[in-house]
């Protein structure tokens, strides 16, 4: 089981960083990489040319600005790619989002939000679990941990106040 | 091989074929539905819980305004969720842009662009391809078909000039 | 006298005591809650659906980015809900504040501004004064006491300039 | 039971007797005029600041563009005010909705959703059943009443496609 | 010569005060004042209403957020009235923008940018120099100062790079 | 007494006609002239910078999309230069609104609602009333006449409903 | 003198026309193409990589939505690339807007405004003649008969009012 | 070959620095000017009128808010202009990004992202490319390094992971 991970900028480690951590915590392989569809075009082509058949099962881009990463990587595979808007310095990255979600028909990229890197990672695991089911097990354990989180944090609130 | 499509309303209708028809075009079944997260959320919850056993692999959400229901689908399951925002009668659905895609961290909705019902249905085609090589070859016979579409419409517009 | 107020998360807590200090001052009792829509939606549910029986007149929910909790409180209740957007790490809550106040026809939430908690707690206020002249009067002095406020404001600023 | 719906203007009156007739189907009397804060302010103020002892227990106000009538009204009265921000020519309204649910601290608008005026009717119930237990019920058959639409398109639409 | 500014709370001083020092470099007395058109509505109208009488001859009107003191002044007189939207903590002052420049037809307000407290001050003299030839003449002489400025910035510029 | 109104392009008539006809309602003449900020500078320039000797004590300036127009008019006169925002194709002219509104320090123009052709021209005898009584008398009997509008609108829904 | 006109979708002919009858007008070619960055990547990407051998001296790329074209075009070539973005069904193209002008350092694309057709064909143009003199004179004369056309437009408004 | 960057204030040189900096790297000189649209009008028309004939190829004009500046410049020359629009303290910027794309027909600005700085020059360096052949190949060797870079970042985070 493996994601491929690929961001436009080195800046964009930190919130990409938390895709990969999620997918290692339900026990698939993250490779990340810094890749851009407009400095390097021709080694995102490449790259995605060969994912399907290097083993990769879904692909995560993240891009910010005009962020086209997503869209140019979903044009060259049939891969589920999933987009995540970097936050930007223009509107706290409105211009991230559109040019990832608003992509015309025909190529969807999976769109989540702004500088959601974990979610990027979650939702790769839920798609990889369509296939693996120790993969939808463990999702389902950490939902129960996130709902207990909340419970504790319900009863911490409920303390303060006594 | 069978995809939830679930809308707010029935005014989704026309949006929410397209997905449906998308899902057939790959051999996928589309189970269409209507159920509100505000009207009937005990509907939605049952449906949902028991989507897994009942052998769907996805869901496609569908609403509009502050468009509630692919979240609180995603909050009921850990199927793949992609969100499909309505256009809406303010700022052009960006209500119900932003209500699907902006999920908080632990529950991601895959957010396609607002009225992409095309492209909703196609995504959840990728991501069921993952487990089924037949769709994924059905995938790609599709890209090429749109790609000789686009080369036909260069070849019209270049003659209409001469 | 009793309100609810229920965030999405531990962090709202800051923004959110603000309502729980306006209501304490009108002599109504708070009781803050953390719970999500998404993380823990059965939580939610059962609080909601027991919270007319238990007392409860009015509920508050908080929430940012795509929030869903006060919607879907609303739809398991006929109390009237008052909706807080949080201000969000994108376009300052805009988000949140589309979430909640754009919901659709049958299922209103009473929407204050972005972070308005103190605005929150007042509104409850108002709403429970219909039932309870006592609140009312309080609310009225309130009202004097703010008014009284901003004309020693003036004042100050009048003798600044001499 | 009573309630008092003044739009800044009678254009708006479309909208606005959707809230009239929410309330009337709650067994609420409505009474609709118009009154303008800058065109009448006098008007507005002598209408509101007697509206308690004329028996009204809630007020919905309309208006558009800068839409300043419920906020000039929440200044003159503690009576729960529920805004109705009215579609303009611009933004569909976004300068009518931020005008009023950005209403600064201490003086706070219930907002609806734009153009939401049925919503803003429900509401005012909402509130009123605070005090009035058969508005309440009223309520509760109102929603039952919608559950079942909803159900009902739900099987037209999978009659639909047999 | 005198001009009246308003604004809605003590906390805007320090932009309305750049309106107050642009005035009486035009040598045109300003008056500042406090004053809330929600907390204390009754002494707005007081003051506006006797405000020609008293020899204003323009009035400032300074407010942020639901920003409807400007619109409320002007509703109380036929001076003109400048708006000055000051910057909120939502999308930089775009709720101050819309709720002052977007008067309904009938009562307009002169408005300026957001948080442009010079040119509320500026655009007021150039008003009181339709009247004033002694004002216009000092307001030329503005603009040939702030000519000779940008001139020395840019010589300063050009010696930089040398 | 004469205010020159310049628009952008001859399609603004319709928008502009309003401020000319509000002017002459109160007695004062209105000039009405096509000239482009882009197309045709020198006779911006030419007819602004004799404005004044000229006659005018006022300009409205009308323009779209990037309306630069106002604010180069404001460059070159110390006359009142009054902002008309023309609804464009793009987000209803939110473009020109900005365009005009933020002007930068030194150089004000009091900006009118987006398409508030009527108000530019109330303004504009408001502004020209400092100097003028017989204008403010006749503002006076505009707002009297105004009231008595709404005042008839009230009654006729009053009316309506019985 | 050649320019490259590529479309993402051949309903952006209409728009795109303009550009082409522009360029013609000042006796430069014009190849219109419809090709789209996401549906026939390789074809943009063998056309614009033989874009200059092929004697092309600018390419003009118009796309709407999540509008990748010019970027893309950008990333495979160093000749001067405008970015044309199309009116879409969101917010009036500000989607393509953004997708287009907010490239990332080092990939620039000259944007002009949505719909833009005529002027990328004329700035399209002013490039051309940095080096074709021809090309300067002929834009020297177009300003002029622009000129004119405002001058004539000036002088019926005003026959009008006589 | 000479390209002139003028900006609106001396705050902006940090920003425009960076399009000089970029055209020297192209051995193209640049001419850095302060020049305001709004308060040295006669400045700038002298300069502009003169570009061409002393020796400058495009102009790069840099301006913030109601960014008039680069539009003011078009309508004086037929030289390419370059619109840098600086981020503002409103919506970041998005007032000066709307006041220079959105050109109306026949007077183009090539306009670049917020803050695009050293964009703005390269897009200068590209125009002048289609006349100096020796810039086209110091701008294919700019590309081949910006590749480098993105590859050897690549290079890092994968070190990083092992």
């Amino acid at each position: 089981m493996k994601v491929a991970i690929i961001m436009g900028s080195k800046s964009d480690l930190e919130v990409v960083s938390k895709a990969a951590e999620a997918l290692e915590q339900f026990g698939i392989e993250a490779e990340m990489r810094v890749m851009s569809a407009h400095r390097t075009p021709n080694e995102v082509m490449s790259f995605v040319a060969k994912a399907e058949e290097n083993g990769f099962e879904a692909v995560i881009a993240a891009a910010g600005k005009a962020a086209h990463l997503p869209g140019v990587i979903a044009a060259f595979t049939v891969l589920p790619v999933i987009g995540l808007p970097i936050k930007s310095s223009f509107m706290d990255g409105f211009d991230s989002l559109l040019s990832i979600v608003q992509m015309p028909s025909g190529i969807p990229v999976a769109t989540v939000a702004v500088n959601g890197g974990d979610n990027a990672g979650i939702l790769a695991a839920q798609i990889l679990s369509v296939k693996y089911p120790e993969v939808r097990e463990r999702l389902k354990a950490f939902r129960e941990k996130m709902r207990q989180d909340v419970v504790a944090a319900d009863a911490s609130i409920q303390n303060l106040r006594k």
